[in-house]
């Protein structure tokens, strides 16, 4: 299965496969019965729900086997995944007490935070990896000559190192900015349909520490509360588009007339054998532009009415694994960029 | 393989099979064929190429078995399928004529104008269908009364027809657009990577006869004339937003107090067995709003640089198909949640 | 007053004089009193309306000072013009009469449409001279060669013309889009809020007479309908666009090492007194990515909930106006950037 | 003049006075002048500039009257204001120190940075108030009831406290998230056309004085590295989208049927006297849905090529000062909504 948009052909040039296999079945299924687990274990912790009960019910949901087929039409039935998955863990005795407490909000939000801590990792080691081959590059040809360039003019001369500046500057920040953004994004369990916090007892503490139990962070019920979202995917974007301005600077660079960056490789031409299309750096202004109008609908989503929005939400679903899958992918090809170059600029 | 938005589960909630179906792997690679093929063959009738050699070239093409991750691998590589595509059609003698004197641009356009005219079948179909729907829940309820709201305020009384023709009229004229819109979508063979039209003799004669022999429309070449792809992308949009009026409607009407449109079945909850959720209703809502951001990428696309853009180009890539799935994806429920009707206003 | 986009300096580069010109307190203050009277001619002329009365109300209307400032409170306070409009137009006995069986909306959706078939007569008449720009730059320099580029790659040598018709096409095929989109706005008078055509008697001859008086297509209520309005809108940012491929094609051949274009002269810089900068072109980019993020807004504005929604309208105030006066200034802009040409390139 | 964008009457309604007086000749003509003055002060202050020389300057620029006519053609001419203020600053012998070593851009982005922290201290003071307000609301109706509603049914009921916390939450997250946004916006002056930061001596030193004397932050040169920028951009779509929330909230609970917020005043209906529209809380739905429209501008400039791009800066230009008009909208109007509320809830 392929989460990245356009031909079956294109999906590894414009998906990343790294940062889709978390979106993979097995890989969500099982998320889905850690936080149902979790939740039963906190209440077991705090000894909202007895041990025997507790232990009873997440034996259950350790032993359902999810059909994944079952959970794509039950989530095409009842806009969510969770009615059915539900019926799928509690097949038994223990039913009264899977999922008991719990809203469907309360797992997938807790599921999308526990992908986006693992995507965040896959994206922060990019950024990582990048500056460092910004170094590098530094390092290879900094004190080298460019043209300065403003407004598609020639400026004056300036080294390659302040031209390499620009690109840093922003990934390095964007690592920053996406830690943050990721701490905001909070879980809650327990606190009802409406968000109220009185669905179970202790609500507040068997929040906390089903949190904990998922590495993750505790915060009030955000069902309607959408702003950490939001600013989690726009700093997506604002990932793809650092890319992206690497991305265009090396097209432009690579022009042959100006020739201040020589790549080694690049895509085939059908038509041409013997010409070498800058395709990665292509790729890269392309996945952010698509970034960009991407996180349009996150604050469009915002506009969540009343306690749960069904439609606010499910714009989400659509909007964060493809901002995900842009953000990966365009930080997959810069590096692909930075890696085909040969040279920049002359002595 | 799913090219719709979201995670596992959302795949056929916020997905349509039977347009993601017309993206698989055996009809892209049976158009992608089907495409060299026919430019031989209008090479032949024409006289440019001679009968034996285009035979034999038919046959490789005809003959060649596609190895799908070989072309994912290809397109990852170079940007585009063709180049990878043209190896597997070419193994033999014949490879000087397979593919002689398109480029990849003519190919893959030639293939998404083929796509574009099945799901435009589909389209075409439920909108007729939608609008019979419609017709059946005016015979049955037409001259009850709502009450008429503007502003979200009440108004005065209206007929169910009323409110109904607010319906019927935007889908009515989305038929007449996208017919329009598809009838421009135009192909050419042969033009050469620069879109000139000197790269074969008779170029103008031969993708006349290569479009015909296609069931599509000639025209000049058009590798960096989007205009016609950015109004076929934004009647997509257009069609989804005429199901998303709907959509909203519906669920302002079936709120318990109001209770103007009653719903026979929606989605379960996980935590309220007995609540109706008018799911589909609600996706159709979302993916209006999605498809309508969408829209916006291919504005950006038409500032397609030089001959060819390999950035602007890829960015159709990823907003076209989404905008066709989402277009079905929001037929299909609004078709659905009208089905779910079990009344309209009240005596 | 200014409606561009930006800061108080920006106001010409950003906007555009001509098409701001229409949406000027005189003409917009004008088109309010003109449909008003037209609606009382046409119930008078179906015998709807007494002539006396009519002729009282019309005098009334036509005698009215409209006071600006007072109808920009009234705007705010009210969220449409038209009831401190009515208040203004009403004083004296014949006040029963005006505006008796219109709405709001009837007015306001009437006068946008006066205000975008002025706009497209702006928008057709430079369509028309910037075709004839582009075939006078054919006739200078046709025949001369530039590098045919493909993915920001030498694809091998064209002529000027051959670049030409790219930019040709798109602007041609505009003039018949933008005549259509614009036929498609139609208006209707005396439907009532609801929009169900009660609201006088006579309503749909009524409409028609009106309509013909003010030069103007009759169409059945679209108060909550707004495809035409998205159509229109989309085709605004189209053109924008088709001018946008232009501007940013001359921005790289003005490039200096390529230099396959020489612009006579440019935006003045601050710090180099003697770089010419390709502003015209740069500006037709910008706008160009801005109507397109604008016409996105048009496709949520379809989502109109009921018989007419107060916030899916206003979002059409926003994204209309900036949509009109983006796709001028970028049409006046690339004309501008046309006019700079000195050469293309070589021989 | 007003950048608010519609019709003349609308300019108070979608526009915001209080912001939009920043965006006033005046105020920018002013701001222009000191960020000149700062950079001769700086200069002189660490002795790069001989006070003399420096003082002449200054009291040139002091004396100078703007003229914002030639301001506005001027910048229609050169794409920025900057060339015709150092004309109309420099006359006399001072003239040769006005303005020497700053290029555009870092007078440009200066006067954006000052212009911002005066609009964020509006937005963050109307921040500080709607909470208050919201507070207010929680004291009067806290503990009534309504009905919590999740995907358009009956959930459960809730009291009106409950919904009032996802009313605050995003609102107080957005004060955190508007400073550190704000404190992003770096300064830097004599960096040179290139951003090399080798146009006069000690440019970072005098760089740091010079933001000092302005009251803001020095930075490195980010002429191309405009994440700042994008993530301010973006955070002003936030606030528009948390007040959105609101107003969409309010909409639903104002409908007759429902009933749970009872508002004394509205807008006038020009067909239905008695009728009370809920208009300042569809205003701020529709502000919140242009603003997150105009956020995807912000994605779109990250792709600012080489050492400075005209055409992503001026998207900028349109697109940050709509952004901070609409949040400044928003805000009013969210507490307008507010402030008419009579009742929310029932006991």
């Amino acid at each position: 299965m392929s989460l990245a948009p356009g031909t079956p052909w294109t999906r590894t040039l414009l998906g990343d496969p790294e940062v889709e296999a978390l979106f993979g079945e097995t890989a969500q299924g099982a998320w889905l019965k850690r936080v149902e687990i979790a939740f039963l274990e906190a209440q077991a912790a705090l000894g909202v729900l007895e041990d025997a009960a507790a232990s009873a019910a997440i034996a259950s949901v350790e032993a359902a086997i999810l059909d994944a087929e079952g959970l794509v039409q039950g989530t095409a039935r009842d806009g969510v995944v969770v009615p059915e998955l539900v019926r799928m863990l509690g097949a038994g005795e223990a039913a009264g007490h899977v999922h008991a407490g719990l809203t469907s909000q309360d797992v997938i939000d807790a599921v999308a935070v526990l992908t986006a801590r693992e995507v965040d990792r896959v994206l922060a080691a990019r950024l990582t990896g990048l500056l460092a081959q910004i170094d590098g590059l530094e390092a290879r040809f900094g004190t080298r000559r460019i043209a300065g360039r403003t407004r598609m003019q020639v400026a004056g001369p300036i080294r390659v190192a302040d031209r390499l500046r620009n690109w840093r500057g922003p990934l390095a920040r964007a690592q920053g900015r996406l830690a943050a953004a990721g701490a905001e994004l909070r879980i809650f369990g327990g606190g009802g349909a409406d968000g109220t916090g009185l669905r179970v007892a202790q609500a507040e503490a068997v929040s906390a520490e089903m949190a904990r139990r998922l590495g993750l962070d505790p915060g009030p019920p955000r069902h309607a509360q959408r702003d950490g979202w939001a600013t989690y995917g726009t700093c997506l974007a604002g990932i793809a588009g650092a890319a992206g301005k690497i991305g265009l600077d090396l097209t432009l660079m690579a022009q042959p007339e100006i020739a201040e960056a020589v790549l080694s490789e690049g895509g085939r031409s059908s038509a041409m054998p013997h010409k070498v299309n800058p395709v990665a750096a292509e790729t890269v202004v392309a996945l952010a532009r698509h970034a960009a109008m991407l996180s349009a609908g996150m604050g469009q989503a915002l506009l969540h009415e009343q306690e749960r929005s069904g439609s606010a939400w499910m714009l989400e679903w659509m909007a964060v694994p493809q901002l995900q899958i842009a953000a990966g992918a365009a930080l997959r090809h810069v590096a692909r960029a930075l890696g085909d170059v040969q040279s920049l600029g002359a002595d």
